[in-house]
């Protein structure tokens, strides 16, 4: 049986300061696997630490995870040069997938926060973004999407945050916010 | 080893016009599996047709789904009689299930447009809402969450369309959008 692809792959973008970013990926990619779609999802910025995802990603055919990052999140600019060196390698793997047109969505998480942090050039992700192969999904999560981005993306969804527990003093919850 | 569980559960409601929120909680559905939680997801409105996540589902370990639905979305008021038949029995299935405490995470997926289709009552929302025990996360899907459903929940994303290709003229495709 051929394989089935997508007759057209669109830049999604999923931005903004509430919950559900990579989530949203992960459901999509859980979707897109459930079809027999080839999936990469490459991990800007969180590679390293204790994600719940990580425990059953291997459990799913046809999903494949790379994660890049010193086990904590990124906040101070200009990055440091290990974590920038980490960014650009994670990037760099991006290229080959996405240019290698074997696989069918591949997401970039968290790298619109790469981008945010001067970590990974904007002008190497448009670039990436205009070049790649026509089945080709490209997913790209973090909060603060450059304009840039926004403009060259198919699709854009802001997770706005209406209420949220965390100003309420609940620390972050295992199986749940990671 | 006894069973992790969540020390304090809360509500989440994903809502707004943008695309993600279903996916966002699978994303989560697959986070909380991945860490040992139990977790089961009720679509309303939703089963009966052929969605990507089904294939992949039964592959995760501690992911039940149960679906209720014809195959279509409903978007009449009234609803037919049948559709807010199946409805009311998600809703029975979704009490029980959250009142029996064996699942740690829930999910109703799409709860929203049924309270708005008037399908189900909002105050046995509300109830089961306010009486859930204290270690179940309960999570609620759907465009137009009604006010109430806000006020009670504890963390609450919108999920805005910022740009879309659908009024681009691009059909749903398979293995993305369903």
């Amino acid at each position: 049986m051929t394989r089935q692809r997508l007759e057209k792959g669109l830049v999604q973008v999923y931005t903004g300061d509430g919950k559900g970013k990579t989530s949203a990926a992960f459901g999509l990619a859980l979707r897109a696997a459930g079809r027999g779609l080839k999936v990469y999802v490459i991990q800007f910025i969180k590679g390293g630490f204790d994600y719940g995802e990580l425990y059953i990603v291997e459990k799913i055919p046809n999903l494949k995870l790379a994660s890049f990052g010193r086990g904590k999140f990124v906040t101070e600019i200009p990055a440091s040069e290990e974590d920038s060196k980490l960014a650009q390698e994670a990037f760099d793997i991006a290229k080959m997938v996405v240019k290698g047109g074997k696989y069918d969505v591949v997401v970039l998480d968290e790298v619109n926060v790469a981008l945010n942090l001067k970590m990974i050039s904007i002008d190497d992700v448009i670039d990436l973004i205009k070049s790649k192969p026509k089945h080709v999904e490209l997913i790209l999560t973090g909060r603060y999407a450059p304009m840039q981005i926004i403009d060259a993306a198919d699709l854009v969804t802001e997770m706005k945050e209406v209420k949220h527990p965390y100003s309420q003093g609940v620390p972050p919850r295992k199986g749940i916010e990671y």
